[in-house]
């Protein structure tokens, strides 16, 4: 990871380092009281929830509130609901009946450790969770309430049918299937581009962004959300087990469209780079607030998993 | 069904299938167009949906509305959302790795006709659509926000780890093991009597609903909920196949807690009997607007499913 100075001179792995502890405070606290009857639902949660995350959507989302003068006070229940949609969609996308995972981060996916039932409900209680804090956030972090509503629109659509859930099922139909590159991107929009371009556009909505710069903001958040999933079919190529933290190789093995496989490596590596360009360019008329924002940009292609 | 006229001189029947008929063309609507990406996605959704419901929640949602003044314009979206939610808690608990059911209302379920991954999804995206429903009220029925979101919360609270899904998770717990009648009222009044309360609340808030009366909606609510899974357990000894549309027997079969194998039938008819007159006595300040909820209170202990 290169480390470049940010405004206030800190390195952006301490940026990150920073806002992933406060985040991770929030997110236990949000889980509630670890006695609550079924114990074994909260264990699951909880597993899954910290089992090392970098918590990328939810710095995103604060970052891009910083970015147009709003502050992580603003923002951080709803940076933290987006960790649990996006946690509960790792736990169904493991399942065996899904893509059939048993390493996630280096660790044991839930449902090697809690049975299938559990890592289902654990799922299904993480996505339900992050709506009861996101139609709380009026009350917890002065948010107007339609601002609220606002947020909670653009994530359950960015999530569901036409969104994430819409673009798993896409990637389950179509392995095995020779896809064309456009309904591969238009999968990965789906799949993982969606959940970004909310997060980034909630930290924006909620900020106070005037409309020229949440349009800004939105196309940072596509273009990365493109390069996201590019640099993770990379990382299936090129990676370590210790690096990726789960099988490498697998989306050969299961005959997978990557880009890799349908433009090659290097045709990858040049439009992953493309991405993150037009990404930093769509901020050009931002200040140094919008620093965090850049280097996250950067650090994602450059990520280990 | 005991067929007793209401205010209007329509029988419940003719009250239920005018309901049913607005709440189905109103899911529909919701659910989108049909030839959006991924195809069989919207299949599985659709299928699961229109799969011959009462919508017994969600013409709760619209009664409570009318009992406090409110008009089913102002409830239509949250009932449908209620309905979404009670879709995918049916898919989800019919998996293989839960209930492993094969029928559901006479039709093979969702992962008998779609498979695993789909029912799942199906499931995850029912779930996602109600909140995206429900952040759309203000805009869709001029609901105030603030009202809104509080009943967002109502019903996120009701379906998640402290609500359903818990309930969910300590009924596949329970299996094979002896409980105590207070931990299977715990495991009902979560996993069924929650989501049923909340519906009852939803269209009393949005309403209008002064607090005393939200508070007797309230006692209705939980009251007859807990009824409710008392009748369905009573359903699965006596009921034939015809009425109840899945396998009869299975609770037992599977050794499952139930009011009959814990009381006895005929202590499970009085239980009921006398939820059901205390349900109907909370509402014992309301005029006629509230005949329709006083019915189906009694609706329920007779209904086949």
């Amino acid at each position: 990871m290169i480390i470049k100075s940010l405004k206030n001179n800190i390195p952006l792995s301490q940026y990150i380092d920073k806002y992933k502890a406060i985040i991770e405070e929030n997110l236990l606290r949000l889980l509630g009281p670890s006695e609550i009857t079924p114990v074994t639902l909260y264990q699951s949660m909880h597993y899954s929830l910290f089992a090392g995350g970098k918590r990328i959507r939810s710095i995103l989302c604060i970052a891009s509130a910083e970015a147009v003068g709003g502050a992580i006070g603003d923002v951080i229940h709803i940076a933290s609901a987006i960790e649990m949609i996006h946690t509960y969609s790792l736990i169904h996308d493991d399942l065996p009946s899904m893509d059939n995972d048993d390493l996630r981060r280096g660790k044991p996916t839930n449902h090697k450790v809690f049975g299938e039932a559990t890592a289902i409900l654990a799922g299904d209680a993480l996505l339900t969770l992050a709506f009861t804090t996101l139609s709380d956030i009026s009350v917890l972090s002065n948010i107007p309430p339609e601002k609220a509503l606002h947020v909670i629109n653009e994530i359950a659509l960015s999530s569901g049918h036409y969104g994430m859930v819409g673009g798993q099922q896409i990637d389950m139909e179509s392995q095995g299937k020779r896809i064309d590159i456009s309904s591969l991107e238009q999968m990965h929009m789906k799949k993982t581009g969606a959940l970004i371009r909310a997060s980034v556009r909630s930290g924006g909505i909620v900020g106070g962004a005037a409309p020229p710069r949440l349009l800004a903001l939105t196309e940072y958040g596509e273009n990365i959300g493109h390069a996201f999933q590019i640099a993770d079919d990379i990382l299936d190529v090129e990676g370590s087990i210790e690096d990726v933290g789960k099988t490498i190789g697998k989306d050969i093995a299961q005959n997978k469209n990557t880009y890799p496989a349908m433009i090659g490596l290097d045709e990858s590596k040049a439009l992953e780079k493309s991405l993150i360009d037009r990404a930093i360019e769509a901020l050009n008329d931002f200040d140094e607030s919008a620093d965090p924002l850049r280097m996250i940009a950067k650090y994602i292609v450059e990520r280990k998993r």
